[in-house]
Formats: structure tokens, sequence, C-alpha cells
């Protein structure tokens, strides 16, 4: 077992307490207890301890979707429209790509990740077996899924025998680990057809793998769903029998109200991207009314050649401003909801009820960030200094299932330098 | 003199040039040579060398619109309505400042600045004798300015003669300060009167003072002033003689075709405050058609109350990723246009033509960022990483006119331990 204190733990449980002078007792990979420093100092006196002194310590953020590998492509290429950044730039890249280029890029994004607070991210990209072993490697939390497309061959697999085989093995090769999860993840309904995400779901059925996919991100996916099958993107999604409570879409921005019900009524969890819907232009998803409709929203990052970064504490920030701004009202997304969004909506993104807060018996995945920045000083209502304030990089110390991944400038399952090397060799390669 | 050496310089000079195994040689408090590091090594074999190895020497950033005092109020009141938050919190707070609490404010905003790469702003707040005294010792660039309304007894002064009084004190003891100068900066256009901001506009003539005020910030006010004053704030303000070249107008967010055109023929400029407007929902300022408009456009972060950082390069971001998504155009304030305006556009803000680039005869007024963090890897261009991944807190070393105030975690000109003791003590005030 082992003690860690701070001035702060930011529970995100029910009550969404918040306790100074706080601590959190880890036994093996759950939280055992969380209250006052002085009552666990009594309880476990003998708990070796960790005192993180002027810090919050609070729960790992959730990063609920993103494209790890293409960190390769971090600058690659901004500032254009969507289909000239697609297919002009990205695509040509993607056709490169190798499983080595592929774990290289995840493990890089990890390691971001784990240095700004983040513990555990649903993924879906090609050459999915780089990104769990990569994750495997850094000691991240995640769901994996190898994306798929109608258009044969993709990437990873020539044709469905093939990827039903890559699907397989990695359900058998991955079952029951500690921290990792596998996900049937087709890409978007503009890119798949009816028979094959049926099929899909059944797939998903068939491995107890969790359901994600791309749903309703531009109003151009809308207007082509209208015209190729009569309904838009989520009625469609329903017709298919996607919208099951093991289900995970991304974006959800061009949703109408009958969409969020039916959102609600399959119990399906939403994951809300605003670095990418802004920068790619996408537009503003209704975060609110989706809430308030009770659809689990959560928040990601989206890749990081879109967003760039895949530090949740931005996507925090943004969430709340973008909401204000979007909806000419001060009062919305307050600071408290863009961080119920990056935990305890991760928790339903990635389908797990043992992460997103500090709590006896769950998942020992928290962060603990700095307090002497300038930024993060006075402290009138930390959570708003977490969500207005915080750049993530005060992050000090990232635990996942009870192991330290990072602290006070120290990754301890990566030789970081190493792979500063690597990212930059492979990086070249499309430059 | 001194030779900086780094993998990249971002130049910021008319070509936009980026060398690559890039140097600055600084003399005294301007920078003399620009160049490759060989060739400069050859030029000046004997100076002594900073070599900062993989970072990237780019211009200090120019925060062109703040309030620096109120870090005291950072996270005090967020997520309310603009006119309850005045009122309830934040006048009512400002009304219990002392010139003692505004000293330990504006200190410890500037310590937020040069932590993140800001060398240069432009505040206005009450007793800002405070506040030059906090300048002047920080080592900081300003251009600074008591607030003014028309409900007397403003904070700091009595009435008109008390306040002709303070200004021309501090027209006499800042004249010829190197880093310091005066502005008149009367609040806004309903928080005063036509024949007040005329004597002011006469005031900064006398003084030789610039002048500054917000403007155009809310439909609200832009309502207001055509119910007032039969127009809209800036033919207001151009009515009154206020539209002149010294001049810099905060948010102008309400700013129609006609508005541009009487800002552009008055050669004033503009100072955008993206995370201001976003979080008070004041909505967004037309940006790109201010510059097409031939409008100078720098970037600001407001107070500390309203943002609630004083870090320029989250602004950078926000502002590209606002007008992308507002204009539903990925194409929109590319990265480029982004650190233009904080940086070539704060020269124009401030009116000191000699900041805002890197060039000889040009202030030694920089910044060098790590480029070893994980955000900012790969570099496949070199601006892109510095907008849309950077955080700010990359930033290793920050020059002003020539002197070091940050490098590695060290401030040099106040004891920041001490600080933070102080800025904890005073905003507990406010609790």
């Amino acid at each position: 077992m082992h003690l860690y204190t701070a001035d702060y733990v930011v529970t995100q449980n029910d009550g969404r307490d918040v306790i100074e002078q706080g601590a959190i007792l880890v036994q093996d990979s759950k939280i055992q207890c969380v209250g006052h420093t002085d009552m666990l100092e009594i309880m476990y006196p003998d708990a070796p301890r960790t005192d993180l002194g002027r810090a919050v310590i609070m729960p790992g953020l959730v990063n609920s979707h993103t494209h790890v590998p293409m960190s390769l492509y971090r600058g690659f290429s901004d500032d254009k429209a969507l289909m000239d950044w697609l297919t002009q730039d990205i695509f040509p890249a993607e056709a490169k790509l190798t499983p080595e280029m592929v774990e290289t890029g995840a493990l890089f994004s990890f390691a971001e990740m784990i240095r700004t607070g983040t513990t555990a991210c649903f993924d879906m990209y090609m050459h999915s077996d780089a990104v769990f072993r990569a994750a495997d490697k850094m000691g991240i939390r995640a769901v994996i899924g190898e994306n798929i497309t109608q258009f044969f061959p993709n990437l990873a697999f020539a044709d469905m025998p093939a990827y039903r085989e890559l699907v397989a093995a990695q359900a058998e090769k991955w079952r029951n680990h500690p921290r990792l999860r596998q996900a049937i993840v087709p890409h978007a309904p503009y890119t798949t057809n009816p028979d094959l995400l049926r099929e899909l779901r059944a797939l998903a059925d068939d491995h107890g793998a969790i359901f994600g996919m791309h749903l309703a991100e531009t109003r151009a996916e809308t207007e082509g769903c209208l015209k190729d099958h009569g309904m838009r993107p989520v009625p469609y999604a329903h017709s298919l029998g996607l919208l099951q409570p093991d289900s995970t879409f991304f974006h959800c921005v061009t949703v109408d109200e009958e969409d969020i019900s039916l959102l609600a009524e399959g119990r399906c969890a939403v994951v809300h991207n605003p670095a990418s819907n802004m920068k790619l232009a996408s537009g503003v998803a209704p975060v609110e009314k989706m809430i308030a409709g009770r659809v689990d929203v959560a928040l990601g990052t989206d890749g990081p050649a879109s967003n760039n970064a895949q530090n949740m504490f931005r996507d925090m920030y943004l969430a709340s401003l973008l909401h204000k701004v979007d909806s000419l009202s001060p009062t919305a997304c307050p600071a408290a909801l863009a961080l119920d969004m990056a935990t305890r909506g991760g928790s339903a993104a990635l389908h797990d009820p043992l992460i997103g807060s500090l709590e006896p018996g769950m998942r020992a995945d928290f962060i603990a960030l700095d307090l002497t920045t300038p930024n993060m000083q006075p402290v009138h209502h930390i959570v708003s200094n977490l969500v207005y304030a915080a750049t993530g990089m005060e992050n000090r110390l990232t635990v996942v299932d009870g192991k330290v991944l990072y602290q006070d400038g120290k990754f301890t399952t990566c030789d970081y330098a190493a792979l500063c090397t690597e990212i930059k060799e492979r990086a070249a390669f499309f430059a």
C-alpha cells in the first residue's frame, strides 16, 4: 500500500467532494481509502508515503476519442479545407504507414498523455496491433480498435476474412488484460455500408468488444446520409441496431432533438471533440442539450493531426469556452461540467465503471498537478483553476492501475530520449 | 554582447524567415545581428554564448490588453452572466482594493507573463502607480494607464483635478523610462461622457501618452450607444476625435464594415481578446475583416478574472480555432496570422516600432521555447507547433531589453517564493 497526500484532493465522487489537506491510499491497483490526511495517517501509520505538498490530486483525465499514431503528423498539414487536408496530405501520408511507424507514433502520444495528466483513452486507427503493443508497454489504460472501411484492401488487412482473423487474434491475445480492451470501430457511416455495419455490430457481440464509430461529425456527412439512406446519421445507425449500451459515438456535431432521444434511449455514450471540431470547422456539438437529454458525454482530443496535442486540459478549457460563445451565454458549460466530461464522462465512453473518480474500490488512476506555477495561484476555487487556468504541463505525477508512469520529469515505462530520436526519424519520412 | 543560439530562430521579420541552427547577437538592449549560427560564430568569435540547443528563439509575445492586478481574482467568480459577475462579485471586490494589493497582483501577473513568454503588455487598471512600480521592478515592457470613469470618486482619485494631478505626476516620473510608457485610458463609452472623453483625448496629446479604451465589446454596449448618442460606438468615438494613430481600442467585437473603415482611416490599432470574448460570451470579433480592411490587429488576454491566465500562447491558439469554427472555414486565421497578431500586431498596439520581430536594431525582447516536450515534436512546421501545440510552459528563457528575466525555472527580478506567499495572503482578503 502507498499513501499520497497533497493540499487538495478533487474526488469527482457523486458529491464532487474536494478535500483540503487530503490523501488517497492505494492498495495494489485500487484505491482503498480517500480522506483527510490527518485521518489517513492515523488509519495507516505504516504506509509508505509520497507527500506532494502544494499540489492537487485528481482522477486521471480520460481522452475518449483519438488516433494516437498520428503524432507522426503533428503540424504536417494545417489550415486547409477538410477534403484538401485529407486527400492532399493525410491520406497519402497514411498510405505509407508501417506497423513500426504506428507503434512509434502511439508510444509518443502515450508519452504526451502521461506527461499531461491523461490516464486512459479510446483509440481507433490502422495497424492497431502496434497500438496495443505500445499501450501495453507504456502502462496507460486504453480501449483500442482497428479502423475499418468498405474500401478493401484496408491498410492492415486485405479483405473481410483477414479483418475477422485480425480481430479474433486481438480478442484472444488481449482478453483479461488489466488495462487494455478491444473495440470494433467502423470508420463512419459514409465509408461503410449497411451490411458491413450489421456484421461489425455482430462481431462486437461475439467478442464482447466495445463498439465505436465517428457519427454526425459534419453537415456534409448528414447531407450525404440523407441522400444515400434517406435518414440522418443517428437514425441510420439506429436502423442498423448500432445504438446499444456498449456503444460510443465520436463527435455527434450535427444532431437534432430526435437524434438525441435515440442516443439516450440506446444508452450510448457520445464523445465531444472541441479542438478538432473548431480546427476543422466542423461546427459545435449541442453538448448541453445532449446532457439534458440524458446522454453521457465524454471529451476527446481527436488525433494529433487535427488538434495538435494530446492534452485534455486544453480540451476541457476549449469545451467550456466554445459553448459559452456559441450560445452567447457565460453560464454555459461551467468548469465543473467540463471536468465531469473529462473524468466521469470518460468512464461512460470507455464503458469502465471503475474509472473517473477517486473513491474506495475504484482503479488507482490519478494525477497530481503542481500548484506553485503562477497560473495556478491564488486558489479561490480549485476546479476553476483546473479548467480555466491549468495548461496540463503542471502535472507532476501520473499513476495508472496503482503504478507510477511519470513523476517530476521522469517517465518510468519508456526511454524518453530514445523515443524522441525515433519520432524525429520516423516523421522525417513524411517531410 | 551576448550570442544566443538554438535549433530554430523564428524572426517574424517582413519575410517571416525561420532560420534553422540560428543565432541572435544582443548588444546592450538591442539586437545587433540575426543569422545562421555558423556565420555569427565567425563574426563574433569572442561573444559569450548561451546555446539553447533543442529550442526555438522567437520574439517575446505582446499581451496588448490586460488588467494585471486582477490575478488576485483568478477563479474568484466564473460562469456567471456578465452583469451578475460584475455587480455581485467583481465590483464589490474591487472596492476593497489598496495600492499594496494592486502591486502584488501586478507583480504576480508579470511573473506569469515572464514565465510563459510574454515580454510586453498594455495594461489599464486602478491604482496604476502601483502597476508602474511593479513593471519597473519586474523588468517587463509595458504601456500602463489609470482607468477612469465619470463616476467620481474613482478608486484612486476623488475628482478630475486629482486625476489630472495623478496623470501629470506619472508623466513626469516615467518619462524617458526605457521600458515603460504612459497611456490615457477611459474605461469605455458607456462609463464616460462626451466632454470627459474630449478632455482625456486632449490630455493624451498634452502628455504625449498613448490613448486606449474598451470599445464595441458587447451587443448591449452598441445598443446603449445607439440609444444614448444615436451612433454606434466606433462612429461615436470618431465624432469625438478619438480615432487617431496613437490610439488602441480593446475588443471591437460588434463592429461593422463602416466601423472598420473608420478605424482604418484613423490608423488605430485594435486588440482582439478571444479568451475573454468567449468566456464572457461577448461574441466573435471580425478579425480577418479588420485585417483585410487594413486595421492593425493585436492580441490580448484581458484580465485574469475573465481569462483566467496571462498566457499568450493560449490566446494565439484560441484565436486561430475560434475564427475557424465561427466562419465554418478551416482556412480562417491560420497559425501564421495568430503569431503575427501576438508579435507584430503588439508592436502596433503598443505603438513601439522596435518590438515584434527579431532584426538588427530591434529591442532585445525575446523568448526561447524548449522543443523536447512531447507536444513540440516532431517539427514539420515550427510555427504550427508554436500556435497549435505549445502551452507556453515550454518557455525556458525570457529576455527584455537585453536582460534575462527568467531562465530554466529561475526568475531574476523577484523572489518568486515570497511573491507566492504574498498573493495567497492578499487573495485571502476576498475569500
